[in-house]
């Protein structure tokens, strides 16, 4: 074993690797792992020296918390390779400081910067011939942490483990979407946990999201759910319609995930001085616009898929097909987004951070 | 190893017995746990052959979907041992009937009952010296099930371990406890996951909970989240409030837990010739209650702490203190309720299960 001490990180390296089995033309979303993990452990009330060593299964105790009780968050963040070589990640404050945003709400321990984002770019650097070239072909970075304390209590767990484990993925081109709208069921309550990235808040979309998939629909846009009148947002996209030529998103809120794309393309739009209206879309304005032709687009907007255009919507039991566009916002804004994470285009926000 | 097939389960038993090294005065709750579990997977769409073996960790993978999206659920119920060294069970049907309600919710497959019933009847008997008698101890035993899929993609798992963990406990003093209603903050939404036995639900109220725990409050009795006008549950109880000499609880609904000690309260009440009334229960009427003298009695009612009496409650800044009470409602239906558990009363109702 090869270990050594770099910047308060364990490395310990993989003796072979398992690159050559890998056929990336080929990946199916977040299946394929490369040859190392970042791990963290927090013990006795503190984190210890965080390791980077070979991607491995773990044992775990039946008790484990998070099987019993659900405490576990994660984030969702891309790496990308230029033309030079280098690599770039895009806005990782971001996803840093919603991480710790998460693990407050889930009562778990802030993860420090050093372990996170330090601990995140030297994995990058070990696993580097990973992180392929191309628009479209990208590193799927996924941190995440678990409480590991055991026993059936329903307390805070004592214990927890912080990972980094990396994903190379390809350009996601999710066919044609339609979504049902939500009227019965919702995925966050007031003062709930919708606008942490807990693991929990998925698991209880998948029922629902089921039941619309046999109906057709991909996915299902969620609704408040004291009144199911205001759209929120889809299972891991913040969604967007444009009306006319405005964009309109609803703001976030403690029932919505505060989605970093979805703040990139309010910005990108403004700059390319495209009307955005934040505050809380209606699903009655929605169906209105449906239907006197004055909507033109909707599309959601995550990590995972980027930008991901909706060719209709279902509401109480009548399906509204949007008008095939020219000149789609959604894809123009995709393409200058793209463009600026792969480093085709100038970054004047200062989003991408190197590696 | 001593491998055995009965009734279409596998038996592998522990070389050696962990009992002696147990101090069954003094069981912290839920930290124990006996010789043996029970396993079953389920892979390829269907379940496995069920196998009791000796309770051990087990490896997983760092993208094990049960740590990135949640698909966890669990049941809590207890076996009693009486003065004939018979081990009895309180309503099993009704916790099987209620881990597969769960399961449909979390887009879980169904546990088949010999399985679930069958197999815990078998584990109990290997590890019955691990149940104690006398009034007050008994087995803990914690069914649950887990998303064993590989993979970040936020999609139900394909793979499913369900297994079955028995800890022996004492009787559980609660203590005094003080509780504060939920003015903000909330466990459950409409059209949500409340009614589950779901684990993101129990991580979604800690750091509420601890931030009540901080003012000097125990629990937190949940308000619907939408007005957090009505009275709900607590975080593994539901609650009943005394007011005069009727009992009022709310209805279980699509936020609340159907609870079996709940249900089995208002049984055993009504037989006393007690007016018992399920029906929303609303925050405004407590205080009035608590205002006017009415208010009688608060208690949490779950197979943990059985019955557990409220002494007091904070609403809006002001803490309400419940009078010391002769004749405690709460005490004389856990006495009831406890007999009947441990075989010292008539169960008139046939709610025990001989194993
Ligand atoms: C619930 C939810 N909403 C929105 C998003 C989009 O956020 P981001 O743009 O930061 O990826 C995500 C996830 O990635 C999500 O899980
Ligand atoms: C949220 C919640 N409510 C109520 C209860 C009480 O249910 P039971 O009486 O079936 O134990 C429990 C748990 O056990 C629970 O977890």
């Amino acid at each position: 074993m090869n270990t050594t001490l770099t910047n308060g990180i364990e490395i310990i390296k993989a003796t072979t690797s398992k690159i050559n089995e890998v056929d990336f033309e080929n990946l199916s979303f977040g299946s394929v792992f490369t040859d190392h993990l970042l791990e963290c452990d927090f013990k006795n009330g503190e984190w210890q020296t965080p390791v980077i060593k070979p991607y491995a299964p773990f044992l775990v105790d039946p008790s484990l918390r998070v099987f019993h009780y659900g405490q576990a968050i994660f984030e969702g963040m891309k790496a990308y390779k230029d033309e030079n070589n280098d690599i770039w990640l895009f806005r990782p404050d971001e996803n840093y400081k919603r991480f710790n945003k998460s693990a407050v709400r889930m009562a778990m321990p802030e993860v420090p910067e050093e372990v996170f984002l330090n601990g995140l770019h030297q994995l990058l650097q070990l696993d580097e011939a990973w992180v392929k070239k191309g628009k479209g072909k990208s590193m799927y970075i996924r941190p995440f942490m678990i409480a590991t304390g055991t026993g059936v209590i329903a307390n805070p767990s004592n214990d927890y483990k912080f990972m980094i484990i990396l994903s190379p993925v390809k350009s996601y081109y999710s066919g044609d979407v339609k979504v049902l709208i939500a009227e019965h069921f919702s995925r966050a309550a007031n003062g709930g946990i919708g606008a942490a990235k807990a693991a929990g808040n998925y698991a209880a979309q998948f029922y629902p999201t089921n039941l619309a998939n046999k109906e057709g629909f991909q996915q299902v846009i969620w609704t408040d759910d004291a009144t199911h009148t205001k759209l929120e947002e889809a299972g891991t996209m913040n969604v967007f319609f444009r009306i006319n030529d405005t964009l309109l998103t609803a703001p976030t809120s403690e029932r919505i995930l505060d989605g970093v794309t979805r703040k990139t393309l309010i910005d990108l739009a403004k700059r390319e001085g495209i009307n955005v209206e934040i505050r809380p879309v209606l699903v009655s304005e929605l169906v209105e616009a449906a239907k006197n032709g004055t909507l033109k687009e909707i599309f959601g907007a995550g990590t995972a898929a980027v930008i991901s255009p909706i060719s209709g919507f279902s509401y109480q039991e009548v399906y509204y097909e949007l008008p095939k566009i020219e000149k789609s916002m959604a894809l123009e804004l995709k393409d200058k987004l793209e463009n600026i994470q792969n480093k085709l285009a100038e970054d004047t926000f200062g989003w991408t951070v190197k590696i």
